[in-house]
C-alpha cells in the first residue's frame, strides 16, 4: 500500500443526512426508539445500503442489522458499528455516526480492494440508549454476547408499559429467537462514537483513540424522615430529609473533584416527596451517577460516597436506604487493537490522543467476547443526547479515516 | 353569671363526625376541595345547622357561610369561625373545626342565654388552603375584607385548568356578586383552629392564644447551568445547578436554625430538569419557605437568606432568578381580644399558653377589617394537611368553652 486510504467526504455526509430522515425531530434532532417505525424503517435502511456495497445484509433476532463480505481466508470476523436508536429526542450523530463511519469505511474498502482475507461485517446495534425501555442495558451487545436472561422479555418494560418481548412481536421478531443471535465468531469489535465530552475540543483534536470505558455506578438513595407544617413545627424539632440530602450531593460532589480527572459524580435525579412549598418533605429519593475508569480508585470513590451517606443520615436522624441499580466494571481496550489504530492514526497524519470514554458503550459488553476499541471524534461544546449535539464532516471523515486504515490492516494484511 | 358556660362534648362530637362525612377520604381522612359537590353538600349542612339553633342562615357571593342572631342592642358583629375547604387529601380538623367550634359555641350561648346584646355571627369560609387553586390566598376571607382584585376570577387558575370564576357559577355563584361580600361591620373575629404544631402537646397544655400570625416569605428560586453528560463532561468544567442548589438549602436551613425559635425555614418543593439519572441538570427550580412573626427579625432572614442565594449562585457561576410568590406580613392580635380570651380561659380553669402562629389563616386577613385573635388546640405529633391529624374531643371542647366564654363576654355582657 502506497496511497492513504481515504473515505469521500460526500458520501458520509450522504448516508449521515439520510438516517437523520428516520424519526427526524425538530431541524437537528432525531427520535428514534428501538422497535419503533422509524427504527424499523432506518434498519431497513441500513441492509439496503450494505446491499448496494456488495455485502451480504439480515437482520438477526434481537434486530441488530449485519452486513458481511467473506474474507477468502476465512477465520473469525472484523466487525465495526455502533447504535441505531437514540436518545428521546437525541442528536443525529450519538450512534448512528457509528454506522455511518461502519457503511463508508467498509464501501471505500471493498471498492478499492475488493473482498479481504478475513470477514469484515458493519453492524448497527438495535438498542444501546434505553430511552424507551430503563433496563435494556445494551439490549442489542448483550444479546450478541449471550447475556440476556431468559426472562428479561417480560421483566424488561418500557415507560409505556409494554414489555420488550411484546414489542419486539410487534415489529416482527421472535423473543424466543434471542438465544440464536449469540456470536463467538467475532475476532476484533471496533466502534467510531461522538465523544460526548469537551477534552478533543478543548485541546483541538479530531480524534480520540479510547484506551478504556469508565466503570460506573448508580446508586439509588432514598431518605426518609417526617412531613410537618413548615410554619408551625420548629427547626429544632423537624425530622427533615432535604438538609441530609443536601449534604450528601454536598459532600459527594466535592469528593470527586478532590478526587479528580477521570472521576465524576452526578446527581441528575431527585425526587421531592410530596413536593410542596409548606411542608417539610416526607421522603427524598435521588440517584448517585459514580465513575471512574481504574478499577482501585473506582472502589474508592464508592466507599467513600456510602460512608457519606449513612453518616450523613445519621447524623440528621433520618432514615437511609441504598441500591446499587447499575454497576458496570470498567472495560479496557485491546493494547494490540489500540496499537493498530495508533499506527493507522500515523499513517494517515490524523492528530490524535488517547483517553478514556466516561460514557457508557456496547464496546464494553463486546468485550466479553471480542477485542475492542473505540474511536472518538470530537463533540462541539462536548454535547450529546440532545438535539443541539454536532461533529462536523470534517472531524467525522478524519475518525472515519483511521477506522478504514485499521480495517484494512486488521482484514486486508 | 355564677355556672361556668360548657359546651356538650357530644354536639361537639355530633357536628365533627357528621362534616367529617362530606367528602371522606379513607378511614379518618377529608378530601373537600372548594367548590366542588362534597364542598357544597358541607355548606348546605352548615346552613341548616345554623337555622337548628336559631340563627339566620346564608351564603355570600364567594361562598362564604354566615349564621347570624341579631343583637339587641345592634352594633358590629362579633363573628367567630373558620374553613370548611380542605387539603388533598387533609384530615377532619383543620378547618372543620373551628366551624364546629363556632356552631357549637353560639348554640350552647343562644340556648342558655338567648339572644346577645350585639349581633353574633358563625363564619364558614369557603376557601383556605389553596389546594384546587395555587393562589386563592385565603379566597373567602379576601372576599370579606374586599381584598380580590378585579380580574382574579379569570387569573386564579386550578390545577385542573379551570379559572375560580368558572367553578364558582358551576355551583351557582355569581362571581360579579363579589365585591358585594365586603363586610365593614365586624367587630370582632376569633378563629379556633388545631395547632399544626407540636409545642401545645410538648409543653402538656390543650390551648394556646395566638398573639401573632408569622409573617411568611415563599421565593422561588430558578437556577440554570448547562446539561452534560454525567460521564463524558470532565467535573471541573461542569456549570451544574445542582451542588448550588445544595449549598442553598444547606445555608438557609442552617441561617434558620442559628436565628432559633420561631425563625423557620423549609424547602419542600423542587424540580430537577431534565431529571434523568446519567445526565448533569439544566435547571433547578425550588422553593423557600421562610417565616418569623417578629417584622424586623424577619427582614433579617429574608435578607440573609437572599445573599445567600446571590452569593452562592455566583461562585458556581450559574444563572439565578428568584422571585416572591407569597409576601405576607405577620398579624399581631388585638391584645384586647387576647386579654378576654386570657380572662376566660382562667374563668374555665383551662391552662393555656401565649404563642404565635406559624402558619398562615383567614384570621390574618380578618385583621385588616376587624379586631382579631385565634385560639389554638393542641394537634397529636404536631401533623396537620394529613389524614392522621388529630385532636382529642377533651382538647377541642377545652378550647370551645374558651371559645364561648369569650363570645359570652364580647356580645352578651
Amino acid at each position: 500500500m502506497t496511497e492513504r486510504i481515504e473515505v469521500d467526504p460526500a458520501v458520509v455526509e450522504h448516508y449521515l443526512t439520510a438516517l437523520a430522515q428516520f424519526g427526524a425531530y425538530g431541524e437537528t434532532g432525531i427520535w428514534r426508539l428501538v422497535y419503533s417505525p422509524e427504527w424499523v424503517a432506518a434498519q431497513e435502511q441500513v441492509q439496503q445500503w450494505c446491499r448496494e456495497i456488495g455485502l451480504t445484509a439480515r437482520m438477526d433476532g434481537a434486530g441488530n442489522v449485519w452486513g458481511r463480505i467473506d474474507g477468502a481466508e476465512g477465520g473469525k470476523s472484523i466487525v465495526t458499528g455502533s447504535h441505531i436508536d437514540s436518545q428521546a429526542p437525541g442528536g443525529r450523530f450519538d450512534g448512528a455516526l457509528g454506522v455511518v463511519a461502519a457503511l463508508a469505511a467498509v464501501r471505500t474498502l471493498v471498492e478499492r480492494f475488493g473482498p479481504p482475507k478475513r470477514p469484515l461485517e458493519v453492524l448497527s446495534f438495535c438498542e444501546e440508549e434505553s430511552s424507551r425501555f430503563a433496563s435494556t442495558n445494551f439490549w442489542g451487545s448483550r444479546a450478541i454476547t449471550g447475556a440476556i436472561g431468559p426472562d428479561e422479555t417480560e421483566t424488561v418494560v418500557g415507560f409505556d408499559g409494554i414489555p420488550i418481548g411484546e414489542a419486539m412481536r410487534a415489529v416482527g421478531l421472535d423473543p424466543d429467537t434471542l438465544p440464536g443471535v449469540e456470536r463467538d465468531d467475532i475476532d476484533t469489535f471496533i466502534e467510531l462514537h461522538i465523544e460526548q465530552g469537551p477534552i478533543l475540543e478543548q485541546e483541538g483534536l479530531p480524534v480520540g483513540i479510547v484506551t478504556a470505558i469508565t466503570g460506573l455506578r448508580h446508586y439509588v438513595v432514598e431518605l426518609t424522615g417526617r412531613s410537618d407544617h413548615a410554619g408551625a413545627r420548629p427547626m429544632d424539632t423537624r425530622r427533615d430529609p432535604m438538609p441530609a440530602a443536601a449534604e450528601i450531593i454536598t459532600d459527594v460532589v466535592t469528593t470527586a473533584l478532590r478526587f479528580g480527572r477521570p472521576a465524576v459524580t452526578t446527581i441528575g435525579n431527585m425526587r421531592v416527596e410530596p413536593n410542596l412549598p409548606a411542608a417539610v418533605p416526607d421522603k427524598i429519593t435521588f440517584m448517585i451517577d459514580a465513575r471512574h475508569p481504574d478499577p482501585e480508585v473506582r472502589q474508592r470513590l464508592f466507599a467513600k460516597h456510602e460512608r457519606t451517606i449513612a453518616e450523613v443520615a445519621a447524623r440528621h436522624d433520618i432514615d437511609v436506604t441504598w441500591r446499587v441499580v447499575a454497576d458496570h466494571d470498567p472495560a479496557v481496550s485491546d493494547p494490540g487493537v489500540v496499537a493498530t489504530l495508533e499506527e493507522a492514526a500515523r499513517t494517515q497524519g490524523i492528530p490524535y490522543r488517547l483517553m478514556h470514554s466516561g460514557a457508557g458503550h456496547d464496546t464494553q459488553r463486546m468485550a466479553k467476547k471480542a477485542k475492542v476499541a473505540m474511536i472518538f471524534v470530537q463533540s462541539k461544546d462536548g454535547r450529546s443526547h440532545t438535539p443541539a449535539e454536532f461533529t462536523s464532516i470534517d472531524h467525522a471523515v478524519q475518525g472515519i479515516n483511521v477506522l478504514t486504515e485499521a480495517l484494512y490492516r486488521l482484514a486486508y494484511e
